[in-house]
């Protein structure tokens, strides 16, 4: 086994769009685990479109990371040494752990991938932290009713495109807006969306909506922010949810961006607009988990992500997610090799 | 009894602020009651902020007025002649009625008014739809728990006023927002408020919210929206409800006004942020009334009307609202007489 290790940190804080400047690969030491700890050697690591908040220097619902500390995120991990007696060698793994090859983690905070299920990193994807952000998202705060059109927008990321899933099993008509037709057509015609809306290459989006969602809308499950979510509030209807869960358009504003106002609109549909974090649904995981987790298993719920590989290429998978490169899931593939290969 | 009768009608739609060639008191005759009506005499009519939005060509949640039609509202008004079982002439009544000297209502859509409860001006304020909408808004959409610092737009008008002391009920902290000191002292003198803000004096709402919500704010009721509302959105605390019930300060765009984006801010604190139309409590409207009845019998609720006098001057009244020239309900007071007189 080797012993150097590889980690990310902060280099330095964003003005506006990040760079490559921001972020350095340094050399460490593999660490040792600590009683109850594992160490374990990176398989898959997950980039999210939050972490740039997290690159800030102000409070909010994540720590900022300080300039220096290193990087960290969803992984899938092989357990190369255990200290506890829940894991052994050879188990996978996933967790929160450091943009690193190697890295302790303790055990009593990760939980078992089961490749039998779906591959590894789906568990980054569907069936981690985005798939859980999507079911509690669409089911809690958008409340989607039979008959209900639902229209999401980052329809083909990793949490939009399993909204849409779980709101045709919920009997609704769904709407998706992405940025490619490569990705209009996956919504389309794999994950059967009603249908979507190419947002580079349409003009006019309320004439868009009117076409494609001609009921109007009852929910709206917001990634993205911006010009889509103007022209979704002018057609809300009566009731109408929505649940606001990213605003990716927004995160590399250094000034508080402007736009329509929208506290007007909502009063004659009394909708409910709400702001929505994973994390407040904790205790309700494990009922996530095993119905997504079913879904994929059957093949009812489909998944896809989107690869970068090598440790290296890390940062260069972030800044992909606010060009819109991923379709699906963006991870890292760090090794595919069986530990100590 | 005099034949002839006054009514005021919608003689051309505004253009951004409206004026007083938007109205035309016409004369016409006395109408006679049908079976199940009742011909009664305006004592009060209310003017209210919604009704900018029915002088608009556009579909909204109140049908909007026609070029030539009578303007409508709530009305205090004396039975003149009755062709119901339930009312006889001399009792009054309160429902929704022209802007008019004499009128004909349906006996089914009435209520009676009970002076021995509150002079009957108040029907149309802290006992009429203003107070209902306090009464729900605040306690159905902001929900308030003791220990809550709320936090009211349009503080010394019509809703605002009764939200805030329901807020106080509830063991919550309450500040308020108005547009001159006789109403800021008001709320904090006379209404219990923990707190006021005058909004034409201060420079920097966000300063102000600071000393006077050191704690951030819980429930939001805004009846105003702009710049106030602005500032309110950077201090949400946590799980924050905020109720959108009115946005005057938008009533007369012509152009959908813009803003800081809020969509971005509601996230971190999860806040729920939902259009109020008091219409939806049909079924409950019974329960507020009592209860809001007996506060106000008990004075323990306090209330204040202006009053403007004379038919002739209700279009100024109306207007008023826009410049803040009311403390509490406006009203116009159509006559003092008994009818016949």
């Amino acid at each position: 086994m080797t012993t150097t290790n590889r980690e990310w940190i902060l280099a330095e804080r964003p003005d506006g769009e990040p760079d490559l400047d921001c972020f350095e690969l340094r050399e460490t030491d593999v660490p040792a685990p600590d009683p109850g700890e594992l160490l374990v050697r990176t398989r898959y690591l997950s980039v999210d479109p939050y972490m740039r908040g997290r690159m800030r220097d102000a409070e909010s619902y994540a720590e900022p990371w300080g300039v220096g500390d290193a990087l960290r995120g969803g992984v899938v991990a092989e357990v190369v040494e255990s200290e506890s007696d829940a894991y052994d060698a050879g188990d996978l793994v996933t967790g929160e752990g450091a943009w690193s090859d190697y890295a302790t983690l303790d055990a009593a905070d990760v939980a078992p991938v089961d490749p039998s299920v779906a591959d590894p990193e789906a568990y980054l994807g569907v069936l981690g932290m985005p798939g859980r952000t999507a079911y509690f998202g669409l089911l809690e705060v958008g409340e989607p009713k039979p008959g209900d059109t639902v229209v999401v927008s980052g329809a083909a990321g990793a949490v939009g495109s399993v909204v849409g899933q779980i709101a045709k099993r919920n009997g609704c008509r769904v709407i998706g807006f992405a940025g490619t037709d490569e990705k209009t057509d996956w919504l389309t015609d794999d994950l059967g969306f009603d249908a979507a809306i190419n947002y580079t290459t349409t003009g006019d989006y309320r004439d868009a909506l009117d076409s494609a969602a001609p009921e109007g809308v009852d929910v709206y499950f917001d990634n993205v922010g911006g010009p889509i979510t103007d022209a979704v509030f002018t057609r809300l209807n009566l009731d109408a949810r929505v649940a606001v869960c990213g605003q990716i358009s927004h995160y590399n504003d250094e000034e508080v961006p402007t736009g329509p106002r929208k506290l007007p609109q909502i009063i004659a549909p009394r909708a409910k607009v709400q702001g929505l974090l994973v994390s407040d649904f904790a205790t309700r995981f494990e009922e996530a988990s095993e119905r997504l987790g079913e879904w994929v298993a059957t093949g009812e719920l489909e998944h896809r992500e989107t690869v970068v590989d090598g440790l290296e290429n890390a940062p260069d998978a972030f800044l992909g997610l606010f060009a819109g490169d991923n379709i699906g899931k963006q991870v890292v593939r760090v090794t595919n090799d069986a530990a100590g290969e």
